[in-house]
């Protein structure tokens, strides 16, 4: 146990948005190191089959396994609510989505117990958040909105563009005249659309996503198992894609601002 | 080769789109049989590099040889222009792809040589389109424009959203005072948004697309190689796909309006 302190944690993610979550980890966890996996050659996973997804999800596990990570941390929302319980049986590690941490943290901020569920349409038909959700408040009405256009909008970053508030207004429709006071952004791509939401829904309703909630989930799991890396270690961080680097790393640095400096490619063998 | 005129035509696209093809081929072409493969697993084609989606054709191709094909159609305007050579490389039956009958369709149809060419940030990148209008118009003017949302906008059928026409305005700005006289439609989803481009810049702009042309060269080339099937045969029509055959089925039904009977699914071996 001692050695594997010195551990990565792995997190794989179908793209880009993962890394909202992956800055959260580095802000709250400053010594541990990361590998990030992004399985950009097979984006998006939110319209795509639980069988198609279990497949991808086992075949990135296996990729960061054979890195020596202590932990996983699957930081995609559609692979979280259908291949987290597979990976579980398969792989003998601590392994944390973000369904969980995302339904915990609404459901400690929502006063009525009426909240909307924003995702991608497997997300969504998968039925987790609305489950995770009435397991923890089990009088609560749960509005699920599968919101298939917003990926490609951040990608597009067309975040400022009138089409985006017109496609914002569309898929929030349903929420009018709810007595919402609670939407759970699905999807770790949705943060970046935060300011055209909440513009949207007005300043009354709470917006939440899952980054923090699965930060301290990260936390608390590594010092329950003595893994915490030791006090004072210089992270590391890794960025591996499936598709072209170079891309990968463009858009990061436009969609984030901050630079990263290296990624590595890695196709998978078929 | 007697008993290769029985065998169907392969195609293959990144999902549906390819279908704008098949239909024409179907149209004219009515005795002659065709298997389509959609890889709707790894969709889409548009924003992924040329690496990635040779080694997507390629397996896309094996799959569809391994059924007997006689001629393969690349019905995806990205794998067109970023694999086409390749397989032709590998691969001993006749290839067509989507790029030179969209550029031959184009070339007949501009009066004044002053050409724009939409498609997905893939196709563009390559410049296919751009080399082969100039090699056919050699003084020609050709204005390319990569419209990346076009594709999840068919696919969400938000062809009738007030956003669709923001965006189709948006990326169509360039053409704006260029003396432009044809637009080409340089992906097989876009003629479903032919009436919104249409619209958008007005009557006098003529927008083609590869579909009729497609067939021509398909005719053509069956008629060069005596592999035309024998007349009066009862054509056979297949759809597999890589991803869930359902999702394919619903979405082809609702884009198109027209039923399929039997769509199967095959997961590449990963």
């Amino acid at each position: 146990m001692h050695e594997k302190r010195s551990y990565h944690i792995g997190m794989f993610d179908s793209g880009v948005g993962g890394l909202t979550v992956m800055h959260q980890l580095m802000h709250s966890l400053p010594h541990e190191s990361v590998i990030y996996f992004g399985d950009t050659a097979r984006i998006p996973y939110g319209s795509k089959s639980q069988e198609t997804i279990i497949r991808y999800s086992i075949e990135n596990a296996i990729f960061l396994l054979e890195k020596n990570i202590k932990l996983l941390v699957v930081a995609c929302n559609t692979a979280s609510a259908f291949a987290l319980e597979r990976l579980r049986k398969i792989f003998n590690i601590p392994i944390i989505g973000v369904i969980e941490p995302g339904a915990e943290k609404a459901c400690s901020v929502t006063r009525n117990r009426r909240l909307a569920v924003l995702g991608t349409k497997g997300t969504i038909l998968s039925g987790a958040y609305q489950r995770e959700i009435s397991k923890r408040l089990p009088n609560s009405f749960v509005l699920p909105i599968a919101c298939p256009l917003f990926v490609p909008l951040v990608e597009e970053r067309f975040l400022d563009h009138c089409s985006a508030q017109m496609i914002v207004k569309e898929y929030l429709a349903p929420i009018k005249n709810q007595g919402i006071d609670t939407i759970l952004l699905g999807c770790t791509h949705y943060p970046l659309l935060k300011h055209l939401i909440q513009q949207e829904v007005g300043p009354e309703i709470m917006l939440v996503d899952s980054a923090s909630t699965c930060a301290e989930m990260v936390a608390r799991i590594l010092q329950q198992n003595n893994m915490e890396t030791h006090f004072g270690s210089e992270p590391n961080y890794q960025y591996h894609v499936s598709d072209d680097p170079k891309k990968f790393k463009d858009q990061v640095e436009m969609l984030f601002g901050n630079p990263i400096h290296e990624v590595h490619g890695h196709a998978f063998s078929h």
